[in-house]
């Protein structure tokens, strides 16, 4: 029985641990934090875990989150910089899904998040929990930083053609499509179901945070520097994620499709999460509503000699919780897919 | 008074020729067609227009299209050319608001429409009806091609650029997201609601019958060969599109910000429909809804030396019908805002 | 040209008050108010508002607000009424779109509103604005307190009935769905999209400010006190309210569904707004959306003695800004349809 | 291991049935047919399943329906009833979600369904599926008939109140609002995205072929003849019903809050996928998306005696899959949740 503790618990990458983390067996969820929800029961800020989760929420600084085996952090970014190291210390695992540990270079992060990091040893410590990429590190790690939605979607979509180096990676291009559960359960005007349903808008264009994310991934497989213009779009549904990756073949390599999608299907063979589609199937984001899955197509325009790849994924499990316990899995050698078999929900 | 004929006016983008039709006093609705509903009441399939039309559909082959001063076409591809030499030789004015006659070369129209043209002939004397290019010829065309909506939003979008000849026209990427109601009124399972809504997915992506038109307008504008990688996607909305179009900058050149949004602000001057936003303003559907408007913003992302245009529009309107009625307003010298003024509807 | 002012425009009535007069020939727009913003362009607020509103909000207390002929508030409860007494005294007419002077019981006001009420006096000059029962009133009015939505659609519905005493009026029942644009434009957590989308709710339970309005008027038609449970539904929508409401036929009394059909016909006969649909159509919210149309239709169920009746509106319009507009419309002898005539925007 | 045959899987009911029984390893999906799609694998009809599915659809009449233990009919009304006299025969137990046996007078069922029995001899057998009803017959039970989606949220409501003969059952009525997918995956235009979404409506106002069903039940409980009026709604939103449930206390009849709250939790203690919500807490159909569980609140309206319960379930899984599979999980001896523990889906 693996205890786990869930800091920040009351927005949706919370209650999406507590939905995947509650019926297993073999994990009690020992305590739940939130320092302005304190004494709440949970499943009166989440309806949807009567039943299910009888604990009420108690301050972040509890004796009881040192006491767990593993303890995730659903925290806005730079908050568990500040617990992380005593954790640790007392001999805890701890999973991040906070920017606070993803870029490695401390100067970098500092700017893109205008804040002075209170760690910085750490970072070097912590493993990138992208399990595709680092699944032996996580084996073995005493922090992880769960990858961003876009990061994942992103990453996952680009890595066998840069591992393959059959692209201009001065060129990439990511068009990416969000549902807005993306922006988190905060009381902003933007996110109102009258501001953002029937619409689509890009955003950010002067830069998203998990720009340094991405490119820090896609440099380590590339070997290379990339340069990577990057534009998210609000989508106007709950979840889910669609990459549209855009990659000029490199001057004087010859591609086919069928060469394409046999790379890309080694590259995943194997992998429980990731799932590369036949030629001329293209993902959707329903298809892994709910789901721990990515789904990958890869397509070849040979009038512009360009590669587009599509990746889907669920932003708030492949591209948060649930990858955050898929490394948890690993981490306490359990079954890897174990409480994430759920099938995506259709329609 | 201009009385004007309305052929198979059952779908989405006749319902809206009706809806900005009907309250002008200078023009009169004498018939609307459909072979389907022939004798039912147009308001019956139609009920927001009860009240403003007292019309019944009447059979396409009626005698009373021929007695029209201008006839608009909202049929499916294939089915106007079967009828327009006869208009046009009665001196009938027709915009045609399918894709019959969007595309000069025939041969290429023939394999992507999978069709033999009836009437070639034709094609060389229709104007494209893109007035922010072909105004003049517009006023005394007697055959109009109406723009598919990707196409208007995406010649928009790169014109600037392609007429200043900044950018390396053989990869361009033109990523559009879509509201549903492009696909039409028609009882298909894809666009049901449960299998649309909540979900985003590319399509076509062996090759959509709107790249073609694209890129005879992007080279005419170039006055080069372009090539264009084209993704659709379907939105979950049911109006509007939004353009993410890429183009990198061509070798040698260099660009900034101020000199693109000149760019942009000089060539769209003066132009009622069209309107560059100021920097850092990005488009969303919802602001264009139910309007003719197309808004532009300009972006330079100097990491990757790619100039990223956004261009929204409301598909049923600038995107078909909106903008077959600024043809007529054209054709017909009246003021080419006529009837096309009122305010997206916000929320 | 009548010159408006319009208080507090920074929510959906105010835009939509925008919306509506900003074409106008006959209206000039002389003052916009909002303390909050400003000194802010309203179309940075409302993009849609862009190249059709030239002007910058100003604080509330603005001289130009006094030298309006009309001024119109479009704020929470409790603010119109600290200003109103000093306009109406300058000469200008009010038309106050919040709860302040729709409840003559100023006691009754003050519970519901849990507010000392600030102007008592002018609650019994005010007319409630719903021009299909006080058109004549309204006129001469210096103070109209426009109905709220629910009201709207729940009085419009009922009324032949209660005329014609054909109902028990001690159980009617009102089960009204709203979307969510009936909350307002506030940063709210319950109406996030990703809160409010793909679910429906009732609310309100234990009483809804809308409830004594309602009845309040009901009693009024029917000329006797009546029993009304009002049960409002947040509806996964922009903009709409659907009311289904139920009566039990007065014991003795014997109805057939073409006298009903006939009673609501005459009722509404000549109403521009109201239209009584035929027999075995029933109205949806999308037939009427943008439009300021009421749309109605009554049945009846023998088998257990009923009348159902379902009555449309867009809250927005005739729920709010456009039943605003009809009022000055009738308050300056100007065609009671000017600026209300466009046509419901389907799809 | 039970060995288990789905019949007519290709719509929504039919992959809510595989996608709850794939992951269990008390039961092998043995066959599921479709006779379009007969050859086609299913993950390729319904992509959420691929990788949990490893099956092609096959012809209807396959030996290999014979040979399960249990079959499922997800097939549309008149379809089951041909085949299930065979199959019980053949000691096979079958659970049809259609409505061929759900109501006992086989004369009103010809009327509603406009068609003739085939077997009228089996409806006697069989139980009709509410486990909170019929938990013991539907142990031993050859033949059970599914309940409705609406008629399961509706009758879960009244029953207590009806138990308790609290109220008139002459005017009972019943406001249900239903998501689309209970439309089923049917390409009919009332159901696209364009014509769904953004609008609600009542539909079926002459009588819906739930209604004989709910009455069938509710005077059952009532041990009397009930009244109902029924008025559904389709509301834009894919998955849940929340039924507004009104009915008037019984003349002579005392009731408080706190007895009817008592009465509701007395009369489902113990029931695992029945919760009564504490007072003040109402049901949002969000609250048990893709789960089993039915939330129930009573609120009691003293001003016009009157009783409101709020039931909301999804209509695919307690409304269908759900409900059949806890049926066979009855059945088999197996426990009563197994399979169905999920947690809903929140956001």
């Amino acid at each position: 029985m693996i205890t786990v503790g869930i800091v920040g618990a009351t927005g949706y990458t919370g209650v999406e641990l507590l939905r995947l983390l509650a019926p297993r067996q073999d994990v009690e969820i020992a305590v739940v934090t939130s320092r302005e929800l304190c004494g709440t029961a949970v499943s009166k800020r989440f309806p949807n875990l009567r039943g299910h989760i009888d604990l009420d929420f108690v301050a972040p600084d509890a004796e009881a989150v040192g006491a767990c085996d593993v303890v995730f952090f659903a925290t806005p970014h730079a908050v568990a910089m500040d617990s992380v190291g005593a954790l640790i210390e007392a001999g805890v695992r701890v999973i991040d899904l906070s920017a606070d540990f993803r870029i490695q270079d401390v100067g970098l992060w500092e700017r893109w998040y205008n804040t002075t990091h209170s760690c910085p040893d750490l970072i070097a410590t912590a493993v990138y929990g992208l399990p595709e990429v680092n699944r032996k590190q996580i084996q073995s790690a005493q922090l992880i930083a769960v990858p961003g939605c876009y990061p994942t979607a992103i990453q996952l979509g680009f890595l066998p053609l840069l591992q393959q180096q059959l692209v201009d990676c001065s060129r990439l291009i990511a068009d990416a499509k969000s549902g807005v559960s993306g922006a988190g359960r905060k009381a902003v005007e933007d996110y109102l179901l009258c501001e953002a349903t029937e619409s689509i808008r890009a955003y950010a264009m002067s830069g998203h945070r998990h720009h340094p994310e991405i490119t820090q991934g896609l440099s380590q497989y590339a070997e290379a520097a990339v340069g990577l213009t990057f534009v998210p779009h609000l989508t106007p549904m709950i979840r889910g994620i669609l990459a549209t990756l855009y990659a000029p073949v490199k001057t004087g390599t010859e591609v086919s499709i069928e060469q394409l999608q046999s790379i890309f299907e080694d590259r995943y063979k194997g992998e429980p999460f990731v799932e590369v589609l036949p030629q001329g199937e293209l993902p959707a984001t329903r298809d892994v509503k709910a789901s721990n899955n990515c789904t990958i197509s890869v397509n070849y325009y040979a009038d512009t000699d360009t590669i587009v790849v599509l990746a889907a994924i669920d932003n708030l499990v492949k591209g948060a919780s649930g990858q955050a316990i898929q490394n948890m899995n690993i981490m306490f050698q359990l079954e890897e897919t174990a409480g994430l078999e759920a099938i995506a929900l259709l329609p």
